[in-house]
């Protein structure tokens, strides 16, 4: 299993920087290739300056070895050994109607227990009802072809991990959101696996769409500056509250690799709020969980 | 003495402030009072789109009631009541060869006992030798008037505190920094409290002449893109490490005030580095502990 998993990592790594590539004119993905003193390696692919991905990375990994004292916990304790493979997205678009959009599927063996995890989640900064409800509903499909209860859980899930309290508001319009799924009585290993690639192949029919009609809507600077705000809270929500950058950092990860999902610009202004009526203003009813399928 | 500590810090954020609407022809701070409904309040004072600073925040605040349940251990205990004042500023110029700066002093009671703490330090992106000298001279003076010990204690603390352990980097070029500063043997709370006077005293002419010298250097779009750059560094020690952040937001603090440090604009390149030669490739020597007196 842990073989076809980072397999299916990697193919899914392929398939959507070759996708991404095929709208980008000229920008191509920079490959770095990796390797983890303890064991394994990975591939981080990033892009800046393209048409249409303003920064965006798609990394692959997969490494093993002792488990880490700070995973200690998490991982079937110490002197136990650990594998984890996955492949993880942040994609800022340029054109201030494209959203932002992150993407995470993973597998994980800690002692004698084996685990997938993952998700999409969408952060637009100027809000479609369209687009939220297109990319909700493809992910819908892909876990209803396996479990009905699914989206659900996985939906509600995502309204609460990608969550600022400070803020109180979520990261964007959500999406799925899942971890520590296990094999039980009713998903066996291999089970879990369909689904997770289901999700997996689900995330280039859920964004392209989005991506390709909103890239030609014309914007000026006023657009570009909120769209900069906003990637702001997007930093704070990563580098405060996301357990992946975290865990990454204290298990001396690849800082770059981590901190891909950073945007490219982002900005602070003191106590700023969107002027009541403005296009900006109507955001804010987004970023509370809402039903969108 | 909490009457003194708070009428200290007021003062400290008059005369800074002051100081600083002296150097702008036209900008001037928006100060914001506010009230906590546990007890007590604050004044932000916020300078945004100035000729000297880009933006700065100098934060006066004097809150007390019962110890929320974050703050139990350090305050205490349950049960017990908490006051605590400080003046806190963040400081980001325009020109790329004026350095960030931040202090901060402030006083806690909790329980049965009092302590200070506080501390300055400079964030250049372009690093000067006099002007890291002339800092830390001017701290160490202060420091000196109370205590040979305390300068070298406090630098080193400094260097300790405010530093990126996933970048293997100190934030800037340190300063002073202290905690839990109870009265002992050797000084009693007047003798703390004269000292955090004449470190707090000691904010504006340690920082004022590099201002005035550095602020007309001329630069260009170069010279901004490396500073952002650089801003995005202290974005990461702010929201991952910085104790008096997380503190802020855990114990439900004013969430604008808090996060005023933030920079106005920040940027996130992956995997650059300075090419070998060039200016910017000067201040990697500055990001580790160097003495400065």
């Amino acid at each position: 299993m842990e073989q076809r998993a980072a397999a299916l990592f990697r193919r899914l790594q392929d398939e959507i920087t070759t996708a991404l590539e095929a709208l980008e004119p000229t920008a191509r993905f920079r490959r770095d290739a990796w390797t983890r003193p303890e064991g394994g390696g990975g591939e981080s692919r990033v892009l800046e300056g393209g048409e249409l991905l303003e920064k965006g990375g798609v990394n692959f990994s997969e490494v093993w070895g002792p488990v880490p004292a700070a995973m200690a916990k998490q991982l079937g304790g110490e002197g136990a050994t650990f594998w984890a493979s996955g492949v993880s997205l942040v994609l800022h678009p340029r054109n201030p109607y494209v959203p932002t959009v992150h993407a995470n599927f993973r597998m994980i063996r800690g002692g004698a227990e084996r685990w997938f995890g993952g998700g999409a989640d969408l952060t637009p900064s100027y809000p479609f009802d369209e687009d939220a409800s297109h990319f909700h509903a493809t992910l819908k499909a892909a876990c209803d072809r396996h479990d009905a209860a699914y989206y659900p859980r996985f939906k509600k899930w995502c309204d609460e991990y990608f969550f600022l309290p400070h803020r109180g508001e979520t990261r964007g319009v959500g999406g799925i959101f899942f971890d520590h799924l296990k094999p039980d009585a009713t998903h066996d290993l291999d089970g879990l696996f369909a689904f997770v690639t289901s999700a997996g192949e689900a995330f280039l029919p859920a964004f392209l769409p989005i991506a390709e009609r909103r890239r030609a809507t014309p914007y000026t600077e006023r657009e570009r500056e909120f769209q900069q705000w906003r990637r702001g809270r997007y930093v704070e929500f990563n580098l405060i509250y996301d357990r992946g950058t975290h865990f990454g950092l204290q298990t001396n990860g690849r800082v770059e690799s981590i901190l891909m999902s950073l945007p490219p610009i982002a900005r602070w202004k003191y106590d700023w709020h969107a002027d009541p009526g403005t296009p900006e203003a109507r955001l804010s009813d987004y970023l509370r969980p809402r039903e969108w399928v």
